[in-house]
């Protein structure tokens, strides 16, 4: 069965207390909306349709930045969430397969999680995500007749014996399109808050004589968020899971609760990550490198052997071939870094590329940026360019050259020739304590004066 | 009723291991003392009296930094808190308000509870500051009858039933300022330590007929601080409670376990603070703002829509106006700089002003000491200039000019000018390989004569 | 009695997914059989035995490394831990001391411990190494009568009577060398693993009627590593100890948990350590020193006074005398920085000696390496090196001389000299207007064109 996801990223979470539409909020450097669409993603939906209401030009981008065919429709009126269900109805004309209703504020809902709600539909009509909570506190309770789910009880409506019920709703519901829009056309608002509930549909199913079952999964994974305090505690729960599996496949973590990784962070086996180290989006590290303290990678790909920082920075574009080494207080943007090539102290390499075995000195500048356009810096193999060497792009150092420590290169630089620019040294006997005899009197003159 | 204060801040901390007297050890970047201080204060108090003893002259000197018109008395000998107490007689000679007695080791009792206490003092003649304890463990225990506190036991004195009590006393009294001084002269020495217990002024009152009652705080606010375990406990509750009120506030902190905050951090709303930053005393950070990872702030301002790290370390005197950006490997001291001015890597700008929306290349310093005064460096709004310029100090850009790259700039440019100092680029073709050689051939002459 | 180890590190460790040893995994910067051979080393053993098998080669490496006198034998087959000691037969042949069996993946048993079990020897045949587990799952229990140890049983092998003994056995042995290796011959290997196992040696030793017995410790000594995840619980179990240690002495550590220490590192009383500390091998820092947030130190030593960061990276032979100043993004490498020498911001100073009072200025770098050799800068006393100076070693600066910002120095500088090499600055007016207008055309051009 064809699957349409349909995403509720509405609400604006007042709690949150934000300019920013909740859902846009980010868990491990990507909006919560983002980690919803890519689980439902490993379905291949068919549609995916957003359900946007604050903020929703926002959320209309995020969205289709991450899937471009993503249509994104909008509830003008916060109803409820049948009334926001309701809203995709349009989008889905004509589809006659399953519809599964995700949350854009509860990011950590897993593949085969939802695998296994689209099986369970094969046999049912209704499907429902539950868990088991442990302390199910306010959640709406599930209740079941053997395989059966009857209804959802919300908690203050419950009796006794239904609060005893530890099963919970997630709220993630599938079930076939048009009886989803069937049930939601019969959903009432009567009651306290007059909102359309999504899960009144069950109870109008089962009164239909439909079947309705439910799914479980691990509580982790139907964690919301309404709050700061609750995106940090996601932001953790998904850093804990994270730095686990990446120890299971091979990595150290000398102290995995100061790593902080992205969705999408890949680091090989024997790889050796030091403390507090932070990786952005899209970062691939391959087996047996080391990532030393203090180091921050984003966009960036190292390779086998590679050894950075501490103290590295490196920027999208950054390509660090095999042995390469980036050292401490080094920036690298948009630059390939060549086989066994060393940038080991304070320098910028940006938008540029570094032949194998080179050595950047100390203080180096690829000066790439003339006010108004990026420029290109080559450097060829073999070179040694001395330290706190200007290179001024768009500019080529050949292989084999040398620069002398201070210069500032402005014109191309054969293969195996030396350049620099340099003043004479000069030197004036006695100066310096003519200079220090005569600052400490004025100074002297103007605390007097004061 | 008048308050005054007065502050037990004598003892040696002999747990402590240090020759910093106890109280001046800081949480929050402040003295401990301070934060009683601070806490004191918000009653606005006529007398304000700090105990000193261990270390007086250090005490004193913390003391009247905070409050220039604090009284500092010396408590020669170690007493017990009674004795201690006393020592504030002559400064308070006349004085018929409220007395109230705090501990400069004991940083976080909270302005509400001691307004609580001043309400209560109206209609009893002594007031204490209990708490429920959740593990009693050693604490003095307060023993009532209703409203009314009968007398303290120490736990080694307490019966089993007085030991089942859990209100238990955080040493904090408010009292009538001659009535206290009356009742401590009735306190004797007569037990173990041979110590005159400020506790004992309790059973004193009580046996004259006078009322005594108790005001309760939260247990985290009678926190006291005996190791440097408890110093650190203390600025970890310090610091957990800090940061759930910033993202309260609507400010986003990825890692909150990562995020070091000072008694006065002003963070504006949705602001977002990745992992590793370090906010030392007076930093206020506008909304909007980004502060990235492996920041330190120190006596700094950041306007709206700030950027600010990673790596970036902004000193005392740094005042970013909108939206300016400040990169990684930058130190910013005693500057202002204005509206989309950006500072993006490598640099030091310190005693300066740094004009709108100019570009300050990578690696360029404000040369701004001459080994014996610092001066100022003055840029002009849309300058750019080039990487690794040297600007001595004192030294003046006209807005609109450009430096060229590793440029020494000694004298004032002009507006819209281009000012560089550079010898010129020679190229000495193939003596990159002859110096290699000739190195190599050293090296190898220096390993066989070793 | 003199002490032979026999230290057990011949395990692959398939659950830690590496291709290194399991014992070449790092605690606290040193391998876990580093931590081993130290805790046994305490005993001054006149033989130290490393039973390799995985990785032989690093192991042996990694093992003489720490102690020349080490003795490696291998294990070609991994047939059980009895067998892995009968390896070490032919090493000890006419050794008639007691044999102490350890673990190369254990790293936390302590030396008092081992010097209760040669005491222990005195009186019994054999000593085994218990632990009251505070969940005893899985572990071999110790069966006792009195004061003697009748067996260890297998978990697998207890009956319920033995799987409510809490008393674990955590594998660590004490017995007479030749008493061992003649127990070891009678171990059989008829069990379910067909392996050879060194606790059968206690039934064996008892049915002869030799006396055994058992000495505890805690828990934490115990501690084995199989996985990555266990490396981590090990490091922080290392760390939160070795914390606590320093905080005892009077180490002010604002926030423990994010200072990382190595198994050698010493401070000294009353110096502060900020947030997001790491502390590589072999580093002493004297008392009163302050080490500010994000600093790196390794085989370094500061003295009294010294403040060091935010931001400084100490490396193997910096060397910092009384009230040192290292500061911001600044490296120091296998360097004596004199009395009172200051190094701001922005620098590298590698293979080098500052003189007392020296002032380096920001951006400073010694150009220690041309390509081939290291070559060593002599900075005198009382210099004020200004900033963005390059030194080409090997240079010397003499005492009092100062250099101009911006200077290459290839020549020695005498005393009090002023040193500088600097092209004229030169400005061209109107340049920078015309210069950017250009540019912006240019641009305007290229995009139309594209």
């Amino acid at each position: 069965m064809e699957t349409a996801l349909i995403i509720l990223a509405a609400g604006k979470g007042t709690r949150m207390n934000s300019d920013l539409p909740k859902v846009l909020h980010r868990v491990a450097s990507a909006p919560m909306l983002e980690h919803a669409m890519a689980a439902g993603a490993t379905l291949a939906p068919r549609h995916t349709v957003v359900v946007a209401g604050h903020g929703a030009d926002q959320v209309r981008a995020a969205a289709t930045a991450f899937d471009e065919d993503a249509q994104v429709v909008e509830q003008t009126e916060q109803l409820g969430t049948a009334h926001a269900v309701a809203q995709a109805r349009p989008a889905l004309e004509g589809f006659d397969g399953m519809a599964l209703v995700l949350y854009g504020d509860t990011p950590f809902v897993q593949p085969d999680t939802l695998e296994k709600m689209q099986e369970a539909l094969s046999t049912h009509d209704v499907v429902v995500l539950g868990f088991e909570a442990a302390d199910p506190a306010r959640y709406g309770r599930l209740v079941m007749q053997g395989d059966t789910l009857e209804r959802i009880v919300e908690f203050k409506d419950a009796s006794e014996a239904e609060r005893a019920i530890t099963l919970c709703n997630s709220g993630v519901v599938a079930c076939k399109s048009d009886l989803l829009f069937d049930l939601i056309d019969k959903v009432g608002n009567g009651n306290a808050s007059e909102e359309y509930y999504l899960t009144d549909i069950i109870g109008l199913a089962r009164a239909e004589g439909r079947s309705a079952t439910v799914v479980t999964c691990a509580e982790a994974e139907t964690m919301g968020v309404n709050s700061r305090a609750d995106l940090a505690r996601a932001e953790a729960a998904f850093q804990s899971r994270a730095r686990d599996l990446l120890m299971e496949d091979g990595v150290t973590l000398i102290a995995p609760e100061t790593v902080f990784l992205s969705r999408d962070t890949y680091i090989g086996r024997d790889t050796v990550v030091e403390p507090n180290v932070v990786f952005g989006p899209n970062v691939t590290v391959e087996s047996g490198s080391t990532i030393r303290a203090f180091s921050h990678l984003e966009g960036c790909h190292v390779s086998r052997g590679g050894i950075v920082g501490p103290y590295a920075r490196l920027r999208p574009g950054a390509e660090l071939a095999e042995d390469v080494r980036i050292g401490n207080f080094v920036e690298v943007k948009n630059a390939q870094i060549a086989e066994g090539a060393k940038v080991n102290h304070l320098s910028y390499i940006g938008d540029a590329t570094v032949g194998a075995r080179s050595n950047i000195g100390a203080g180096t500048i690829t000066c790439n940026y003339d006010g108004v356009m990026k420029h290109h810096t080559h450097i060829g193999a073999n070179t040694f360019i001395g330290s706190n060497t200007m290179l001024v792009a768009p500019v080529s150092i050949g292989e084999g050259a040398m620069t002398g420590s201070g210069s500032v290169i402005t014109s191309d630089v054969d293969p195996d020739a030396l350049a620099l620019s340099r003043a004479p040294q000069v030197e004036k006997p006695g100066m310096a304590r003519k200079l220090r005899d005569m600052l400490k009197a004025k100074k002297a003159k103007m605390q007097r004066g004061s």
